[in-house]
């Protein structure tokens, strides 16, 4: 038995998602173990300890060789370090480079002269070193040569922050990956070694934030019990750079505080969150600040005591300040009560208050105006406030995008936010330069992803599903990153470096935004899965509350379907800048993509193809079908080149998703053909059930929303 | 890298629990690989593939040999199977051995003659083989000599059974380990390995029969959609002859039936049952039956029609009675307006009942007559009811004895209930024997444990909870064995076979049981755990129903604490048969460690160490604290001989236990000292905080109990 290189795995279960250090093949192996034989990172810290132990782990298990920690470099030194701390890095005048990577960036060079093979990872601070070494194992990893190496990275934007939304009480809002992550019963005694290993896949993506609690808050986080076992799980993330972040409740002074009033400008409001601040810094000097989501779908928030966003936003951006903190208010905010389109109601209310938020305020915009679609249009609001750092909140975890069965990666959906020009202040104007703070002079950016982690041993359900936290981690470092490079990247370190697996395997990922939005949602179609769980289709939904239906928005009638946001509709186009909002107006311009989220459209309106609106709409759900079989026969033929256990687990709901999307397919045309009362044109299968049969579908404990016991 | 021989564990994570195959040392490595070079087992089946499977993945891992399956036996054959299928077995004569070991026992030999190096394990069914072969390999994981190796056995108790009090969201009432096991919302089509993995270690301990659902039935799970996915899982437990069995709802008929009554002796209501019997074996040919908790706890029921249980439970049992099905009833009734000693409740409703129930119709009776408590005398219905096959229940999960943050091994609980002599029936009247059919010639027996497992890695939470689980089932097989000889067993093959470790490690564990009676419970108190949760002490809880308060069990005062169940009291004592009934009646007689569940005592009373009962309870308290810092230096001592994750594990656990122990003594200590007046003994350390503090300690979203959400 090889005691010393304890890297062969029993069976592959996901666990160790990307930092999966395998060896590596030929001929990459000879230069490597050539040019890697011994590792010196001068300095101590938590954070370079951290550094230390992920190579010292995992460059025996790539290299196959003994790889120590040695006091002087020789030849194949891997050196590590910061110029402050390291005399060694010191004396390589790297300063050039160093200076423009800022306290969080690395280099990464093969240093030619005397010792032709030294690789050098250096940075400015500590945990620039630490997210170096991780760049430098992907490298390792991907199988890339080691000649010519240089690489100069820092993130563009600021705050790189998962959103958990996770409760209390274990369960997870929207997850479908098993329960929360968190053991708060047991902490802060017992810290989960999961924990580590969380932050270290967070820190090899260069996440370095964390809102531990579910947007929907609990008052109780913010009590010294709760805020000891936050503390702890602070002290395990911080020495990977990941500072930890809480939602607060707005009415946590009444609920907790004994106070008979949230008011903002109340002074005993103010008093209480200086002094709540106050003691969440003597338990976490680096607490990130606050994440809230206020007057939004229940929750409580300044609009209670006839205050506004910025009003609210500002209170706790105050008592944050004197600690460094920050406030990310949400800018999800609707209301039934409201008769205005739900997709103007944010920019309504929060753009005319431009301006008015603290400095260290962010808010917190979802892409899409409505929430998390498989495809929405940019939310208007990016371009419209450009004196308020926006963040940007994607949706990871996939609550509209087929939970944790289907496999749907999701990079091509952020990246065509961040790709968006919203025009604003003129051509260039992108979406990714309002959230990196370019584009408007800020300093202070954010993108927040909701979380897609759970306690299930892959940690994300689909073995698939931890693409998108990698994607999204990659995108938050670089938004310039393609959508191919991340896939690639996250296929080579999850599977193996086989091409003949990696170029089927990434076009298989990159088809599955696309499929899911034909299965689903085609033509700018949003909203009309089913109630509450969102699980299948539920194109039906009427009766409660308008906006949380789905006739809402597809308002589909005898006439055509689709959402007439146009001057002669909402005028929700009237909040994008030119010349989207031109080029969406016109229904002959508009992008078909968008087509139903802009425009009513009769049944026979003659598409780009030639088609009528109708037969497009049932072919596109059919090919999103077909799309699926793609996947199922592109993965199918990999079988050789996966492991069994993972093989078949991919297998298995490829199956299920398969079978979901033609029930999606059947259930939407046979209810919209209620309407258009045109027949299924060919090449679209026939129903399997009839709409009596889909309607009629109860699903129970659908995973990620609470239900009430049945009976 | 060994290819051959994945073995290797990278860390260890307590996954493998005891089917943790590690390569075997010296001297007992040579004998094994001289005598171990082949397998053959003849017969095609699913249960002996299952057969293969495990001694083709084990035995390489343990031997560092391989180990091939071959045709032909030579020497060094490892032979398995029936004389029916396999002609090698056949021709080895070992009818009279079989002849006593029935359709699930089995026999292993070292077989003499011609070729003297070949072990056989023989049994009369292919379930037989399978329980051998994990016999066999335990036998090589303890490292036990082959010379002569002999063994002939057959399990004394029919039905060996865990109870999941698992519900369809995915929570477990009463659990500690994460949350349910079972992926309602994927199956049938997604079969999680984890699956195959639990059948795999519960036939490794001889269970043969799981209930999926929580005794607080859901009758969701009788329809359809349901059935088919507990049909997926039959199916993968199959194999390994584990049974399914379902919570039946005694409301059913109204809740998913549309009828208006579930009076069992309405003919709509009987025709119901019948036919959903028929549907579920349509979907599970070999389904075990329900289990039922009817008029218990708020639960449907009989009585609701002015029926008797043996009425409800005869509806069942003769619904499924064409399909060789049976119903367990649960003897845990009682009622809050009924005036009678909740611990007389019982047998008082259920005893006279005797003879009434159906042949395939058996009683679960918990193991004390009031819930679970650190210790309990055994339920005085085991003895009064010989016509009725009474199974035994036990908690396996640590609802009242720490959850699972208190390391406490049960066998000794366990077996304090089979080994106590009822009288009964003259002496020898052991609940053993009642429970597995002997005393009274029942060929239907049974003994359930409830499930401590979920979805934590580990499965059971705490590292030497699966010590338990394992316990049950080495006792359900046969209650002879002694908990030392398990102690042992477990410790070997989870841990290693080093005595260094094993005997302290079995010390620690053979101490725990008293530990935690100490620290919690001592001299016969019960039921003074926190409200609902039950996490920590709640002595002081009252009001609201009387028999879910502690006060109404320990009835403290001025005078002296205790529960006079004597002739002068409740009587409880009445249900007894003698010699039991005489012996603890008399308070010079009865047993300390039962004294205040039977007597009502006064403080200055003369215990038999010549202390008074305060003292004594004080000390008795003090002395649970320091029990578990002999347990945290005895493993504290052990840390070179487990691996670095699992001994943190325990060590963190430990010091949890420790601290809840001191919270323990010193909130029970302040609270009844409030009525005794004295002061603390010599020898009691003082309380860190005052009552007050204890009584306001609260605790949110325990594990294990459902919670209203906070504000």
């Amino acid at each position: 038995m090889n005691t010393h290189f304890p890297c062969k795995r029993i069976s592959e279960d996901g666990y160790e998602l990307w930092l999966r250090y395998v060896p590596v093949a030929q001929p990459a192996l000879a230069e490597y173990r050539a040019a890697l034989t011994h590792i010196v990172i001068d300095g101590v810290s938590a954070t370079l300890q951290a550094a230390r132990d992920e190579l010292v782990f995992a460059l025996p298990c790539l290299l196959g060789a003994s790889v120590p920690l040695a006091d002087t470099a020789g030849r194949g030194a891997l050196v590590a370090g910061t110029p402050h701390r390291s005399p060694l890095i010191a004396a390589l005048d790297l300063e050039a480079d160093l200076a423009g990577v800022g306290d969080e960036g690395y280099v990464i060079t093969a240093v030619p002269g005397a010792e032709p093979n030294r690789i050098v990872i250096a940075a400015n601070t500590d945990i620039g070193v630490l997210y170096g070494v991780f760049h430098f194992l992907r490298h390792l990893q991907t199988h890339q040569p080691l000649r010519g190496l240089r690489v100069v990275s820092a993130p563009k934007i600021r705050l790189r922050m998962l959103n958990h939304w996770d409760n209390l009480d274990g369960t997870v809002e929207r997850g479908y990956a098993g329960f929360s992550l968190w053991d708060w019963h047991k902490l802060p005694d017992y810290l989960d070694p999961r924990y580590t290993d969380y932050a270290r896949a967070n820190a090899s993506i260069g996440i370095n934030a964390v809102s531990l609690t579910n947007v929907n808050a609990n008052a109780l986080v913010l009590t010294r019990p709760y805020l000891v076992k936050a503390a702890a799980l602070a002290d395990v993330f911080r020495p990977y750079g990941i500072r930890v972040f809480l939602t607060a409740r707005f009415s946590a002074p009444i609920e907790i505080g004994g106070l008979d009033t949230a008011d903002p400008l109340d002074p005993a409001v103010i008093a209480w969150w200086r002094a709540k601040a106050d003691e969440i810094y003597a338990h976490i000097p680096d607490f990130g600040g606050f994440l809230v989501k206020a007057n939004s779908e229940g929750q409580p928030g300044p609009h209670d005591y006839g205050r506004s966003h910025s009003d609210g936003a500002n209170l706790l951006a105050d008592a944050l300040a004197p600690h460094g903190g920050v406030v990310i208010w949400r800018a999800f905010v609707y209301d039934e009560n409201v008769a205005e389109d739900r997709a103007r109601q944010a920019y309504s209310d929060l753009a005319p208050q431009d301006g008015r938020f603290r400095p260290n305020a962010l808010l917190q915009v979802k892409n899409g105006p409505i929430d998390f679609q498989p495809r929405e249009p940019y939310h208007p609001l990016f371009g419209a406030m450009p004196r308020t750092p926006l963040m940007l909140e994607v949706q990871i975890t996939q609550e509209y995008l087929g939970h944790a069965t289907h496999l749907v990666y999701l990079a091509p959906l952020f990246a065509e936010t961040l790709d968006a020009d919203t025009g604003c202040a003129g051509p260039g104007s992108l979406v990714a330069h309002v959230v990196d703070g370019s584009l408007d002079g800020h300093a202070l950016s954010g993108m927040a992803g909701v979380s897609n982690i759970g306690s299930d041993r892959n940690w994300c359900g689909h073995p698939f599903a931890a693409a998108n936290w990698y994607a999204f981690g990659r995108l938050a470092w670089d938004h310039r990153l393609s959508t191919e490079q991340i896939a690639d990247e996250w296929l080579r370190v999850t599977f193996g470096n086989d091409e003949r697996f990696v170029e089927p395997a990434k076009a298989m990922m990159i088809l599955s935004r696309e499929a899911v939005v034909n299965y689903m949602t085609p033509l700018g179609l949003h909203h009309i899965m089913a109630r509450n769980h969102h699980y299948g289709p539920g194109p039906w939904v009427a009766g409660g509350r308008r906006d949380w239906t789905s006739v809402y928005y597809h308002q589909a009638g005898p006439d055509g379907i689709g959402f007439d946001r146009t001057a002669s509709g909402s005028n929700a186009i009237g909040q994008y800048c030119s010349p989207f909002r031109e080029l969406v107006a016109d229904l002959d311009t508009c992008p078909e993509e968008y087509l139903l989220w802009f425009h009513r459209v009769a049944w026979d309106h003659t598409m780009k193809s030639g088609r009528t609106l109708w037969d497009e709409l049932c072919l596109r759900y059919q090919h999103g079908v077909e799309m699926v079989r793609e996947m199922q026969r592109t993965w199918d033929a990999l079988s050789g080149y996966v492991d069994a256990a993972r093989f078949e687990h991919v297998r298995t709901l490829l199956a299920i998703q398969e079978k979901e999307a033609r029930w999606w397919r059947d259930a939407c045309l046979l209810y919209f053909q209620t309407f258009s009362g045109r027949p299924l044109p060919k090449g679209v299968e026939p129903p399997e059930e009839s709409l009596e049969y889909y309607l009629n579908l109860t699903h129970y404990y659908v995973p990620g929303i609470p239900e009430r016991r049945f009976g």
